[in-house]
């Protein structure tokens, strides 16, 4: 299960002056093809948050390298759609004289385009990388400026990218019994059962997850995510259409997936979804693709628009994957102990870089035997870099690990048994104290969100106060959720479930896995961020009347004792954070070497 | 401005012998006119909570005197439905055999038609007592069941009612400066920015309480709050047309109300409805009659459909406004402090009723001399009483006041300058581990809120949780929300702001007057619930980067410190508590007689 690495790179991979020659070259194929302007999304045909490379249309345009943006091409004019976190990012990417940098979540393509685009005017898109919403909206905005919007047979971008890279074709691999805890047909089942129960013949899933969860397979097409991409079609007689390019089957694959799995060219699919004439089709308009909408109404089919139906069962983890992201977590512990150790010992000294960190930490990950990949880019962030909330480390802004101040890393692991994300604040040398009072306040709000119990029907929402609190209390926030759902051996973030002050109406369910991520951060100065994961746990007798759910809290590391000030915590709190770390040493402190146990005893002592 | 009184009454208004006879003169009269059944809601023209005596038509139809519900009235059966409050009253309100009792939340008119209505069959309804939305509810119900939904011309039960009260015709008066804060032409200035701001020529009001804050106009057409029942037309240019029965205009208002405010008769407003030709007018279809909707339509306006205009500035009250609520307040409070000296020098006798003591406690009110009305039926419970969050007392449930039992007093008043509206639990006797434990915990989270501090943007379902988490961390809850918006003199609950666990999705905003009324119910056993009104404050500086709003109390009555387990309460909520004490002492104390003042100084005691 080694696919050995580094898996995190800090080269500057973007050049701005590609911008321009680029920019001319899809201008050029568009006045060839009749259109006046196109639409670049960050995105592929499956929606997902990591893109394989071919599909990083925006980055080989913009030079923009984040994960979330888009860009529209006039004839006379272009503009860059990203949102908070990117502000800075995209001034210093892309050539800010051909792509005017927009608000993507203020304003967006939908808000631009009715000032911008010309009356008659044709923009393209490529109807294979926008959701069915995603295309209402643009075709909203075309209407408004007396535009017309035109779906691309085949995007033009490829047609003047000259190494674009191939698609990925990684092997396609079983995701065995003891690590899914349910066969495949099971869930196919109790999938078609819901099927049935609304009158549909078939659902088309079209998220990576959601196929691998379904059919317990996973891959290696995209970085950080253990995804095979692949399209599928579900029956409500349990029976499965996967349309898998024939470079990724694998013998134990075929053997694994079984005969109601028929396995189709990825050709084929469109054909497919021509042949559904007269059926009842589920389809997702939130995460699928256009084209699907389009082909399904041309051929006739009947759509049933609802949420992808494998996404609340994949979010509550059976038994058998919850212990298997609990013992994930053991070992990611492990790991984590003795870089903590390296990093208390050598951090002092001020010759560290946050590229040393990031590539020591993925060692001593590696060093598993069992490391898949980490589960996103390490943020590693030392100083007025941890203030940056999705700081990504290059080369270029790669700073020292200085004594008096505070170093912020957050990293995850992908691991056949779970995967991990973690965030660690920690202290070279001694804080002030106004370190000291956000870390202590944060930590507050982590405790609080950690201990909360609620009855059914509570939504993220509800909690994600829970742990603002102390921070609201002295006039201090966070502009970032306080927990997302996490996926087993999948998506580091996935729904529907959600921890934040956007009101997700999902319920939390037992057997969740969510982020309780609190932080705070001082512009210039520092960024404070304490993030375990927790899985929501089943209701239980509290002497009350009402059962009440809670959050187990699965992560197992230190929380630096440096930037503690007790007397900020109440009783019960201090008790929370001695059992949490006793709870650390008595799982970890036999699995380390005794020169990390004995830091990792001092580490973890009572206050 | 008082109006004398008693202004609750306690008698067994309604007796179920009457439900088959009324029940048989309407069928025979929807018979008369062709239709196979009718709806029949708990609403007036207005939409509003307490209904004027001639629109009590469900419960002169069934009997069944709840302050919501509706009626499915078929040839050959009938429903009632009724929310989870009034589940047990009305089976013993009603006749069952012939309105069976459902669930108006989980079902509803709505979903009941679909199994119930023969195809084909005729569904009268009155347009005037239905929103828009509800409309299309019950429209896509009968499509549903093949049925024909049919506006009526007339309500059949106003002819089958033979001895129907006139509609109201108190003499409406103004609401003065000093009063409202803002002169009536400013607001509809104000208002009417709005209304070119969206390319609207006019406003049609219907909520009462919008007209009334609008004109700053007052009345007394229903009970327990001060609404002048009337139509309103706001137009673009700040004018207004006023639809107010003759019966009803004081000299003192028509001199008030300016000549820019054009007075009518209310049978003209459907005229001016329909001469809205070409109009754009903005309606709001979540709580105007369809009968507008209608008549525009006809007449070829364009409706601009969007929330009331008035609710939005109505709620967030100006400083005069505030400054009124707060004098409301410690008027309101000497006269509680009175009453609550009473009660507890007599109530240890065991010779007190629920009856008596919300006589006692509207009669301590009305010798303020400025008692307009109370601003509900007090809700009076004694022992197990207090668990029925709802309950109204009456002769027949009029029960003991008890040694070794709780008390639930849940009461306000309408005063020209303020509105009031509080609840205390009061012991008799000595109270069990058990109580002290509830109580103290419902007081840890009336706290809690009490002393949030939040960031622009909060919502009211953000910050329910904190009301809640001392309860939840037991297995605790209850089932209402934690807190309504008030109005300033006019009625007890108005939106758009909610604390509760709905996602109300109406930010907080300065001047909002909203209750703080956790509370715990053991059924059978007893009723808490602590209810404070409190004003949101200010952005203010609390020494971080983000100004935070808060609430200000401005109730002021003691909480029975018998019912408080100070080992449960944290030193800050002890603090908290302790200077609420110190603060009802120093404003209310010098305002009552020696005896009450004595009694005052022992009630608000540090702990």
């Amino acid at each position: 299960m080694d696919r050995h690495g580094p898996f995190q790179t800090y080269d500057d991979t973007s050049d701005a002056a590609t911008c321009a020659p680029r920019l001319a070259a899809l201008r050029a194929e568009l006045a060839r093809r009749g259109l006046d302007g196109f639409v670049v999304p960050h995105s592929d045909q499956h929606m997902g948050e990591y893109l394989p490379a071919h599909a990083e249309r925006l980055a080989w345009l913009t030079a923009f390298t984040g994960s979330a943006g888009s860009a529209v091409v006039l004839k006379d004019k272009a503009a860059i759609f990203v949102d908070g976190r990117y502000t800075l990012q995209v001034r210093n990417q892309t050539d800010t004289t051909l792509f005017e940098p927009r608000d993507l979540v203020a304003e967006g393509p939908q808000g631009w385009i009715p000032g911008n685009l010309s009356r008659g005017a044709k923009l393209g898109y490529d109807p294979w990388l926008h959701t069915a919403h995603g295309v209402a909206h643009l075709k909203a905005a075309c209407d408004k400026a007396g535009g017309v919007l035109v779906a691309v047979e085949s995007n033009p971008i490829d047609a003047v990218w000259p190494d674009q890279p191939a698609p990925p074709s990684a092997p396609a691999i079983p995701h065995v019994f003891n690590l899914s805890g349910e066969e495949s047909h099971a869930k196919r089942l109790r999938l078609a059962e819901g099927l049935k129960r609304v009158g549909a013949d078939a659902a088309v899933i079209t998220l990576a997850d959601s196929v691998c969860w379904l059919l317990n397979m996973r891959g290696a097409d995209v970085p950080h995510t253990p995804f095979a991409l692949a399209f599928a079609i579900l029956h409500n007689d349990g029976g499965a259409d996967l349309f898998l390019d024939p470079a990724k089957r694998t013998p134990e694959l075929m053997a694994h997936l079984g005969n109601a799995v028929r396995v189709h060219d990825p050709a084929q699919f469109t054909a497919a979804l021509d042949a559904m004439t007269g059926k009842s089709v589920w389809v997702d308009p939130a995460t699928a693709a256009a084209a699907i909408f389009d082909r399904l109404t041309r051929a006739g089919a009947k759509i049933r628009p609802g949420s992808d139906p494998c996404q609340l069962p994949k979010a509550c983890k059976n038994s058998l994957e919850i212990e298997g992201m609990r013992k994930a977590h053991i070992r990611d512990g492990a790991a984590l102990a003795r870089f903590l150790h390296w990093f208390d010992t050598n951090a002092p000294g001020g010759a560290l870089t946050e590229i040393q960190v990031a590539e020591t930490l993925e060692d001593f990950r590696r060093a598993t035997g069992v490391l898949s990949d980490v589960s996103f880019d390490t943020i590693s962030g030392a100083g007025p870099n941890g203030a940056i909330v999705h700081y990504r480390v290059t080369r270029s802004t790669n700073r020292a690990v200085r004594p008096g101040e505070m170093f912020l890393l957050d990293s995850g692991a992908q691991y056949p048994d779970g995967t991990t994300d973690v965030t660690r604040t920690l202290m070279v040398g001694q804080p002030t104290p106004e370190m000291k009072d956000r870390f202590t306040r944060v930590l507050k709000g982590h405790i609080a969100l950690a201990t909360a119990r609620f009855p059914d029907g509570t939504i993220g929402m509800q909690l994600d106060s829970f742990a603002r609190r102390p921070l609201w209390q002295a006039g201090l926030d966070y502009d970032h959720g306080t927990g997302h759902g996490v996926g087993s051996y999948l998506s580091v973030h996935e729904g529907p479930q959600n921890i934040s002050k956007r009101p997700v109406m999902q319920k939390l369910m037992p057997g969740m896995v969510c982020s309780n991520e609190p932080g705070f951060y001082k512009a210039g100065a520092f960024g404070i961020r304490i993030e375990n994961l927790v899985v929501v746990t089943q209701p239980e007798d509290l002497g009350g009347e009402r059962p009440m759910m809670g959050f187990e809290t699965i992560t197992l590391a230190p929380i630096d004792l440096t930037l503690v000030e007790p007397d900020l915590l109440t009783a019960e709190e201090k008790d929370w954070l001695n059992r949490y770390h006793a709870r650390v040493l008595g799982t970890i402190g036999h699995l380390v070497e005794e020169d990390t146990r004995a830091w990792l005893t001092q580490a973890t002592r009572s206050i």
